[in-house]
């Protein structure tokens, strides 16, 4: 048997730690919101249906930014459905998880939620690029940011929310680069509508942070190809990429499994490099920060068991449907890890570990 | 002169005929659904308008699926225009027939003239590709087909509609190959708009069959290239491709016309050669089967008069402008046959001719 | 020093100069319309609330096509925000100029400006093809124009627009070359959109004359390529191609000030040269006309201490932000000159100017 030995000292410091590296991810998914961190009638519910056994743990893990509404869950998501009185919301077929979507929580209850987590939560917003465009991006933004004075902001306002959502955050799609994705796009196709979401969305505020899709995991074919056609696009009119990635263990093989950092650890230098390359053929001095806002490991039997349902017209509310047997940095049991966070282009790039620091700020 | 002959003799069974060989269609065009199928006030019209005495002879042709709205028309379409109450129902300028489109017919009555006819007919409903996209298509589907409990659905049930429409063939958009069609497109960006769209639909109910357009006749420009070009981007995810054809006497000459189905058959053999090139460039196991939903005999003078006319400010209701003086599958005056069925790949493929097999299935 | 002379003497005729090339444009732009052409409130305004010292210069001018909404700010319109009661017209966020857009004055009011500058004014009306497409620009054309009998035209009548406005000349769209556009498209994406939308157009009204958007100026990048592509998609279907252009004094320099005309006269031929160029490759006998829809002097300080303003979170209704210190064609502020005009791709195609002849009718 071999053994191996590491030592850690605090006195060795690599760098400061991004506290966006604690972000996390709730989406429209199973248990995540409902019976997760929206219940009404739960004993512990406050009077919005926030369960506050799970704010308190929420708070305790010290959570930061939250995306939201999803995943996959957002190619449909139309946010009017969300927002206003709750009892006149439509209820939706939900595609991507085969479900019906009640719209009983929304914007207004997502951004109540992480006020009430604490001032170090911030939203992190992700339109939809997979049925929608340009338009419906502006008009969310408007309603959401905008203090008041034009027909969208004045709905916020008398939709009980007269402060702005101050969503600085945005995700440009999710995982579009996935032939499971409502509205899926090539890389030219999804470059050039990001590009020009981007563009649209920084003429109404210039101050956003934006994240372009990267790819949904290293394995797909069309990974590091879809990164730099992406990038050779929007390079200029967007701060991040994604990176998604879960593991599991294949066929029992738990060394693989504890190994998983591996394969992150390539995932991001491959996606630094693909960054940095287009950059040098841009001739820019600017650098693209990684955006890791998925991630997790996953226990499969029960989904697979779940998704088996889809074949079936059986469009549950809630359906339980993912169970992570293992820490996870939010609560509900369909939750997933997200950080938009950096990688480190120089020397000092440090490993990535999926339980913590999956990169740092890149300089 | 030349004689031929040749025998028929029922000890020949070539194969079975689908049934669907005797489907049709009815789009809104000239007088096919207003004074055709649908005539409230006539003298054999039930409580909904629909005409008993046409009624009664399509029950005597054995008509199955049968396609709508259009055709040309479907390019304008807005499903939601054509439901709920008929005395709110918006009228529309038709830019394909130039007429003003009252909606007095529409979805509801289309399902109800199929139930009419009997239990072999079909629906077969075409989607409009050329001015919407996949959210609308989507939104169709689910006001058509899911049983309740979702804000569409429930609307559906709130018009009189209780029962699904059970709508599992669908055209994905009409003669998209046309420059004449509103929303023209080149191959490549219909192929994609529909592989997308037929991605999405699935997601909705993965038991759909889904018709892609082929050519609007083989002797357009962009013909087999279409094909080609479209079924690359939509093999694993179409069941069908569509074949249109029309024939009229050119110059007089009898003989040729009364060999169009020549042409038919040679139109077949190359959409069968050129779907099955792409399949061998997939390395697929799969067979496109062929959709040859529009087809019949023309006589062109009234036509022609009445496209003069589409340079005048006129946009009547229902205009007379097309006779088919000729044998057609369905009663109205400006019906065009339609049959989504198959051809044979092999050996045993057998020769098509107008009137009856344009093709067997393919195995 | 030296001394050049010139003669002009009514004896050598030219030509017959096209009315149109007295043509202006009137955008959403500062204050342009509001307290430009329309006031309420003003010592001279009429009931409507134009401005009658207004009316009265700009009858003096003799201006003929007046181009509308814009300009930038069209690729954030909603036509329908624009008409009905102005009590109930939305507020919204103008991007384009960083303004709030109160709609108070809209497509209503246009058609009355021009009716009351009298019989020789003519609408000029440019469809958003930023961020929106061909249904939005059928529903505009026909909301103004058809007659009545249809939802849409029946709403313009209930609107107290009993008489069509007869837009007959219509903008694809406005500087879709330009990065600052919201929804800025390639040469590839524009030339296939408008030509679409052209198509449509044209199976609403066969007689409409309609501009492809040529280049913000002679100094962009993809000058001369962009009009290449886009001719080369929508050839057939546009009648002219529009030019833009803007000067200033340059570090001071007068004398390059003062020849600013050199530039736009290679302005001219360098798009005659390339839209006869693509005539001759598709071997058409039709000559694509000129539309130099935008072009004045600027005197940019002003404008540069408010574009520093559009990092800021303040949006104001009919901010003052241009001043144009020569004669302008338009009384306010903010008007550019407008004229859709011709090039003369013969031996007798004359210097152009940019006080007066931009070119002449192409035959």
């Amino acid at each position: 048997m071999h053994t191996a030995r590491f030592t850690l000292d605090p006195a060795f410091t690599v760098g400061e730690v991004n506290p966006r590296l604690f972000g996390s991810f709730v989406e429209h998914l199973g248990r995540c919101v409902y019976t997760g961190i929206f219940e009404p009638g739960h004993p512990t519910a406050d009077d919005k249906g926030l369960r506050q056994d799970v704010l308190d743990l929420v708070r305790e893990l010290g959570v930061t930014a939250v995306r939201y509404p999803g995943g996959n869950f957002v190619s449909g998501y139309k946010w009017e459905d969300s927002v206003g009185p709750a009892e006149s919301r439509p209820r939706r077929l939900d595609l991507a998880w085969h479900s019906t979507e009640t719209n009983r929580f929304g914007l207004s209850e997502y951004i109540d939620f992480l006020r009430k987590i604490g001032p170090q939560a911030e939203p992190m917003m992700a339109i939809n690029l997979g049925t929608r465009g340009v338009a419906e991006a502006l008009e969310l933004q408007e309603y959401a940011n905008h203090t008041e004075g034009t027909a969208l902001s004045d709905l916020r306002v008398s939709h009980g929310d007269k402060d702005p959502f101050g969503i600085r955050l945005w995700c440009l799609g999710n995982e579009m680069d996935g032939p499971w994705q409502t509205g899926h796009k090539t890389a030219e196709e999804y470059g050039r509508v990001a590009a020009e979401t981007a563009r649209a969305m920084r003429q109404l505020d210039p101050g956003v942070e934006l994240v372009a899709c990267g790819s949904s995991s290293q394995s797909m074919p069309t990974f590091a190809e879809w990164e730099a056609t992406v990038l050779k696009e929007t390079y200029d009119l967007v701060d991040y990429i994604s990176l998604h990635a879960y593991y599991w263990p294949e066929n029992g093989d738990l060394d693989s499994f504890l190994a998983s950092a591996v394969d992150m650890e390539s995932f991001i230098d491959n996606v630094v490099a693909t960054a940095d390359h287009v950059g040098a053929r841009l001739k820019s001095k600017k650098k693209i920060n990684l955006s890791f806002d998925e991630w997790n490991v996953w226990y499969l039997p029960e989904w697979e068991a779940r998704a088996k349902t889809f074949e079936q017209d059986d469009w549950p509310e809630a359906p339980a449907c993912w169970r992570t047997t293992t820490a996870s940095p939010t609560p509900s049991s369909s939750a997933r890890s997200s950080s938009p966070c950096s990688g480190t282009p120089t020397a000092s790039r440090s490993p990535a570990s999926p339980s913590s620091s999956t990169s740092s700020r890149r300089s």
